[in-house]
């Protein structure tokens, strides 16, 4: 199998991204394919005395300030829409970026397109629980949503959940602001008879504190609450590990107390570091396209090629236009059809 | 100052909203009017062995199931709808309920009315920040907003904080996807220049990060995305510290560690009980209307009626009525007036 990974995305980019992946090639048996300035990822590469890997050059960078869209269709030499291309062209089977999360979606979009029956695609953010991890989707990629756009995210969390995460029939909640069916806005409250009528296992109503209890294994929102709740979420645990070694510090007694329990504080640090899973993957594309966030470490980078290399050998994008082409066809539901075409 | 409870409402009323408004009336020195079924208040009171306290007698109770507005409407002798109509005939100064939120808002809207210039009363959250406290608002109230409603929450929050919270100029931000003034949904991005033009302190789009790192004192948004927010944030921090626990118990050093770093761990606790600020104040009602989380045990209690003693202390309502009235006579912004009539 052979990964396409984005080498000049990323706040750390290029070195951190060519040390997760070489580490990644190592460990998974993958072969990588190196997009980006040649001599700076060769001279990475002699430091690290590394082989089998190949570079792809590209001239251009897109950067995280650029409209992405407009930057896509003008650089057409930029490091991710090279890398992208490479999926398109049969050259490699997945594409990885660090980079701008806007560009490598734009760039999914215009070069891979998205499979039949989905209008918009997400991004899946996976967070951790108290037994392991909540899909949420979309955490950013589309801001307004239409019912049926809330719908498609549902099959698509559901069978990314089931075939990435492994749980044999995922539960799939729609967040909302109370639990009954009769809470929520307008979008959601016309989403939920879609989903029920979907064909997977709805739960129903999901409230913002089952993201975090484990609930539900895929929770469905727009792209504005998911990326509002990511981001509280993570300034949440900030908050608590700041307040935590604050009031520690006050006490000698207290501080001895944290010396001896440590290791367990560590790994609960661990627990909630998005690196160990890293990657959001960009769902409803045809094609895998997995994003990093752009502090991304080599660990991060890393991870998120195994998540691409998941979905590639899970046949995640096939099996998405299944479920999609399944709701069509079992008709009944009007609306449905109506919806997805 | 009289300050009129709702003896009835809650998971633990009468007994454990009696035992914090007997707190607040020693602590604060108030007069307290316990509304509710005589016959068990007396019971309590009794017990307690406490005076200088008038009860109300109010036959029926609203319970968290029914249909706010009908029930506010039909039980017109409910202990929230007699509490609120005390305020209304001048015999309290504010009312206090851990009972339903929706019959509370329903009841102060029906009997109090709004404040002339709001469209939509708001509950305005009081969460702990790296700092201090962040005041989001709206909570729940209203889950479709329009730009002037987030117009009007802006401008609520703002004087709640300067009022209540003692900030000199609150910094007011609009929860969006992003700080860049392009990104947000439909109705933040419109609702951007209403706020900027509103003569507040208004420091633009703030993320989900930002509530709990205190970069802003006031976070605007519409009631769907807020109590999503809220209540992820709870269940983020009741994962980490069920987490912690868990980790802890693995090794017997860590459980030594844990002993000795206690105190340093319960002072955390504290900083993030909700109890202690106690109580979401109801914004945009032209009266002082307090609600309490159903959960209130007596501390939470007495720091509602505590909030609710200070916004009649420092004329809260009066505050908001006049910075309304203020965005419309300073012309100019035409939108601006024609979004608040």
């Amino acid at each position: 199998m052979k990964i396409a990974v984005d080498a000049m995305g990323g706040d750390h980019a290029p070195r951190e991204i060519i040390i997760g992946a070489l580490q990644a090639a190592a460990e998974y048996g993958l072969e990588i394919i190196l997009v980006g300035d040649e001599a700076r990822i060769n001279a990475e590469l002699a430091a690290h005395n590394a082989g089998g890997v190949t570079v792809v050059h590209a001239t251009e960078v897109i950067s995280m300030g650029e409209h992405p869209a407009i930057a896509v269709r003008r650089k057409k030499n930029s490091s991710i829409v090279r890398a992208t291309r490479l999926v398109k062209e049969g050259e490699a089977d997945a594409v990885v970026s660090a980079g701008s999360t806007g560009a490598a979606m734009a760039s999914a979009l215009l070069n891979l397109g998205r499979i039949k029956g989905i209008d918009r695609p997400a991004i899946a953010g996976v967070l951790p629980n108290e037994k392991g991890y909540t899909v949420l989707l979309d955490v950013g990629a589309n801001v307004d949503c239409k019912p049926q756009h809330l719908l498609q995210f549902g099959i698509m969390g559901y069978q990314y959940s089931s075939k990435i995460l492994g749980n044999a029939d995922p539960r799939v909640g729609l967040l909302s602001n109370g639990e009954e069916d009769t809470k929520g806005n307008e979008t959601t409250l016309a989403a939920l008879p879609l989903l029920r009528g979907a064909g997977i296992n709805f739960i129903g109503n999901v409230e913002g504190r089952d993201i975090f209890e484990g609930t539900a294994d895929v929770v469905v929102c727009d792209g504005f609450a998911g990326n509002v709740v990511l981001k509280a979420g993570e300034g949440m645990a900030r908050m608590l590990l700041k307040m935590m070694k604050e009031e520690i510090s006050k006490s000698l007694l207290a501080q001895m107390g944290t010396l001896l329990a440590g290791p367990a504080l560590k790994c609960l640090q661990k627990r909630l570091d998005y690196a160990e899973y890293g990657g959001a993957p960009l769902l409803g594309v045809n094609g895998v396209s997995v994003i990093c966030h752009g502090s991304s470490k080599a660990k991060a980078v890393k991870n998120a090629i195994r998540v691409a290399r998941e979905s590639v050998d899970n046949r995640l994008v096939n099996a998405i236009s299944l479920n999609i082409e399944s709701i069509k066809t079992r008709g009944g539901c009007g609306n449905l059809a109506e919806g997805i075409d």
